[in-house]
């Protein structure tokens, strides 16, 4: 079963930077990234420019960078508004998201589940008839940092309510890296017999470290799709300096190392990390193949 | 089966500092470390203070520090005249290093396999009158950065040896971290039927992001005894800006998570690494749970 590696950098990444990445950059670095043989790439969102000044400029990118076939290019968004400005920009799928926890629900969308839902509805109603496809992401799947444990069940629920709707696809998301892998290899599994073979996607941060613990055990558990940003770019909003999500290049090459196929260009990917510093003006990102090299880079005596 | 955490930062850690940590400060950390229920802690070694002149304080830091009953106090060497000092320094426990490379070997300790375990033999027929243990190390066991692949045979063949010569137990050390997951559980469980009862440690270093993974494959493969550095200090010789070893405090925050015993103190472990800047003067290091806090640790709305 390969595995399918979906690049975040230019939504969950950015949106986390102090410094506002330039428009062209951010165009150039997609654009290289459509070579790189990633399945899903997570273009920006289309939300409120006040709510994430470093995406405002969301339908300018979505629009200017190329598109590859094979790659699937994703928007998040999280109202009617944001549909409408996703279907004008062209993009293949949106992404909405509502937690799992009612605290960070509130917190990050102003919504009850109840609110999240009928606007979800409406959304549903709007692209139905168009050709664009829409993911559910279950947020705070595996924790919620205001509310702490989530029940399965109310993680199984919403899948369902999202899958009732209509949606092709779904995301559990580990938000603020709270995941540990027995938990993930049981809720994983319980989501994969639920939904058949609907596409799951996981979501992980390396906020404590188990970000790649925990791919090990979706995959144990029948995972083969994982969210991932180039050099470990992003954050969390609930802990300065922390690390945000997996990082793609040393996913892929744990994935190299044992064997797993993932259809990308690990040297591409190190490069474009390397790289990244031009991007976003500093040096101090979480990847860390791209400083130690591959396992397989031999030195000389 | 509960988990024994061993702590390596006062040797593996502070070995690759810039700034040589003075001894008073080492010897506090060390009483401090102590105090967290860690099973052993590496004090120090006893080289050549001209190959590693952060430990020319050895002697100093070992009868210096205060002995817990409960805590094994090892320290490495690598020739009959460490062996010596270690016992005049009152040592539990020394810890021999041989790499299985042969490339590896010749540049760390500049001495063939066969220079290495005549060496150990003039060690092991010094210290068997003695209530000193010894504890024998198969460096770049998982790969060497030279070498590249290092076969399971060779690792099996020198475990054997050290157990012939009256080794008391057996460490298994990604020098480098160039293990995955799959190697760690398969050469784990064979070196785990071949030594039976003997105690083995894994020595994992999280140069490219698998340090907990490999700690997860290596407890599926039954081992229980890790090797680990407070806040994930140390480094990699050959890759500049490179992570070392595992961090103690993330390893014991995931033993928590996922419901393992391991007797120690975690949040003793997360306040004496959110101090290691005084001690290291400097705050990059690579810990995580020390800056995002526990999965346990929740925020007010």
């Amino acid at each position: 079963m390969d595995v399918k590696i979906q690049e975040v950098i230019s939504r969950d990444g950015f949106q986390m930077e102090k410094e506002f990445v330039p428009t062209e950059k951010k165009v150039q670095l997609i654009n290289e990234l459509s070579e790189t043989g990633v399945h899903k790439i997570e273009v920006t969102s289309f939300v409120s420019p006040k709510a994430v000044p470093q995406l405002k400029d969301a339908s300018e990118v979505a629009t200017r960078i190329n598109r590859t076939p094979d790659v699937t290019y994703v928007a998040l968004i999280a109202n009617l508004r944001g549909a409408e400005r996703a279907l004008d920009a062209g993009m293949d799928e949106v992404n909405l998201v509502m937690s799992a926890s009612t605290t960070h629900n509130k917190k990050n969308v102003n919504k009850t589940h109840e609110e999240s839902l009928f606007e979800f509805q409406k959304i549903m109603d709007t692209v139905k008839s168009t050709k664009m496809k829409v993911n559910g992401t279950v947020a705070t799947a595996f924790g919620c940092p205001f509310e702490g444990d989530i029940s399965e069940d109310a993680v199984q629920q919403y899948v369902n309510t999202y899958l009732k709707m209509g949606m092709n696809s779904i995301t559990l998301a580990d938000t603020t890296g709270m995941a540990n892998p027995v938990q993930v290899k049981q809720l994983v599994s319980k989501v994969k017999e639920q939904i058949g073979d609907i596409p799951l996607t996981l979501h992980f941060h390396n906020t404590r470290g188990m970000g790649l613990v925990n791919v090990i055990a979706a995959m144990e558990a029948g995972a083969n799709q994982f969210d991932a940003s180039l050099g470990g770019i992003g954050g969390c909003p609930f802990a300065p300096g922390a690390t945000g999500n997996i990082c793609t290049e040393d996913l892929v090459h744990m994935l190299d190392e044992i064997k797993v196929k993932h259809n990308t260009d690990l040297d591409k990917l190190i490069s474009l990390s390397s790289g990244l510093t031009e991007v976003i003006g500093r040096d101090d990102y979480p990847g860390q193949v791209v400083k130690a090299g591959k396992v397989s880079d031999l030195h000389t005596v």
